[in-house]
């Protein structure tokens, strides 16, 4: 079986994606996961590539369709989509719209790519979204133009955790996925969001997406309270009782295997000991509060419920360590990783 | 200067709590913390005393007053006061309505011990809210039933994280304190009771909570936002404009030093690290999902705004492996560490 086609996008410019991408690249693991090229500016990459060491620099070629791609530990192949801006001068380290409105371009045309299957998988370096805005797109993040741009209605996010020892074998540990309900809006809106229908719609989406990385079996799903102590028996609020009670129901009578609700301040600790795949978390911090603080350094972002596999490293720009060759590659090696695992499981015949 | 006087409350007699003071009696760094005493059941705390080792279990004595409470590691006194239930009866591991109502009567005369200064602190044991409600009383645990024997309108819940090398020196590390703007209630009503005068009020609880804890140095606090990424400039809710700004900038205009909001996913990992002395949580899960996720073992509960001072372990019953001698006293030993260190630091003559 050949190697997953995955396209690294550059992301913003003046953050550590670039410096990423030259360090990810000289190890030996990205070129067993994966057939890896880069969608981005050419004129950054080359600077990028200071960030290596001299003797094991690979050289940059140029490509202008992914099927001209040849990647090899010495050979980095770059797509530059034509895009409105040049970005070869924006400076390290800060809020630029040139570089905001090139992320949203390289992301857009690698989206396309994956879209007619000319490649396997977009793997996404960081954007700011202050630069974005600044260039013009008003999307809050990655996700959102995701699902735009692939006219996808049902889809969410997912923090992933690697399990410590990542094996690729039958018996790879899955880690934890943490699936949010609602993502990007006020506190104040989650509740009018979080119906029995969008719960049960994330438990199905946090299945599908953790079968790849656990091998098959099938995952062992949580889901999150919104009230304090899970609302202790209607007490402190009654959305457990009324609607994520019923999803998890539905959904278990469908044959996942899913419980809950549970409340959350033990719930995340019992999760990543390993008792559970999966979380179904109501909000966003409650799923990013959790991971995030446990420390997320090999941290993975993947988009459920798109048409193509998408899989980002979890962290942001990091402007403040910005092109000092300091950036650490761990959370992108797992974000190909993941990527590639998604895009195995998906190929094999029967299941 | 005399070790203060410490009540430790036995919590439900079905619980972890009798074993747990059992095993911290044994334990040396109890008797240099403090004068410990228990108030409780003796026909209980006599069979608890069996989860430590024959040749060093302590006589019991029972007292009738503090004032006749003798503590050594070889001596352990114990404050029966008149209860309306006999628990000597009460199964382990189960909820009982004797035992509910029993926890409530010992926290009782602890708190009215400690309102006459009969006593110089009280640390609790867990109880368990189901029995406490069998038993006929309504409150959600701990810290409203002292709010409300104590008269404090104004209180707050700190969960405690000691630094990982506790030290009673003045250069001991203050660890992380977690201090919640709400707490018991349906994540639907926070949003009224988050206001500038709540959240102002919080800050200056946690200052002063602090700073036994800090040596004195003024502890540095960090305020939490409600919504994801810190409302992201009013794109995702106002109220960190709106209100949780203004709190803070008020308090640091008389003297705190304190900075916020921040968005919660990156917060309470840098607080952990050690750039902050505390966080004000705008909500229970989010200060409870932060500390529990990342480990608990030695975590501590203190009720802010008392007349008294008060700590607590913070884990629960856990009636799955009560009474077969397997609990950790860990977070009983550093609820009184915090207690022992509170009581001083008020007795100190001037700062």
């Amino acid at each position: 079986m050949h190697r997953p086609r995955v396209a690294l996008t550059m992301g913003d410019v003046a953050g550590v994606g670039p410096e990423l991408i030259a360090t990810a690249w000289i190890r030996p693991e990205l070129h067993a996961l994966c057939a890896p090229m880069v969608v981005g500016s050419v004129a950054v990459l080359q600077r990028a590539l200071d960030a290596v060491p001299a003797d094991r620099r690979p050289r940059l070629r140029p490509i202008a369709t992914p099927e001209e791609a040849d990647p090899s530990p010495s050979l980095i192949p770059c797509l530059e989509p034509a895009v409105a801006v040049d970005v070869a001068q924006v400076p390290p380290g800060v809020v630029d719209a040139r570089a905001g409105r090139a992320a949203y371009d390289y992301l857009g045309h690698a989206i396309d790519l994956a879209l007619v299957e000319r490649i396997d998988a977009v793997t996404t370096l960081p954007l700011n979204k202050e630069a974005l805005h600044l260039g013009g797109v008003s999307h809050p993040g990655h996700t959102e133009i995701l699902a735009e741009r692939c006219g996808t209605p049902d889809h969410a996010m997912m923090l992933y955790l690697p399990a410590e020892r990542a094996s690729d074998g039958p018996d790879a540990a899955a880690g934890l996925g943490v699936v949010h309900v609602t993502l990007h809006m006020a506190l104040r809106d989650v509740f009018a969001a979080i119906t029995i229908d969008s719960v049960a719609a994330k438990i199905r989406l946090a299945d599908r997406a953790l079968r790849p990385l656990t091998a098959g079996r099938r995952p062992r799903i949580a889901v999150a309270s919104l009230n304090p102590h899970a609302g202790e028996n209607g007490l402190f609020g009654d959305e457990e009782i009324v609607t994520i009670r019923p999803a998890v129901e539905r959904t278990r009578a469908e044959g996942f295997h899913v419980s809950g609700p549970f409340p959350n301040d033990t719930l995340f600790k019992e999760a990543l000991s390993g008792t559970f795949d999966a979380v179904v978390a109501m909000y966003h911090d409650q799923g990013h509060i959790a991971l995030k603080t446990v420390g997320f350094r090999r941290g993975v972002n993947v988009t459920l419920g798109l048409p193509i596999v998408r899989t980002s490293v979890a962290h942001g720009t990091a402007f403040d360590i910005a092109w000092r060759g300091i950036a650490d590659p761990s959370s992108l090696i797992e974000a190909v990783r993941v990527a590639a695992r998604m895009v195995d499981w998906d190929r094999r015949p029967a299941r």
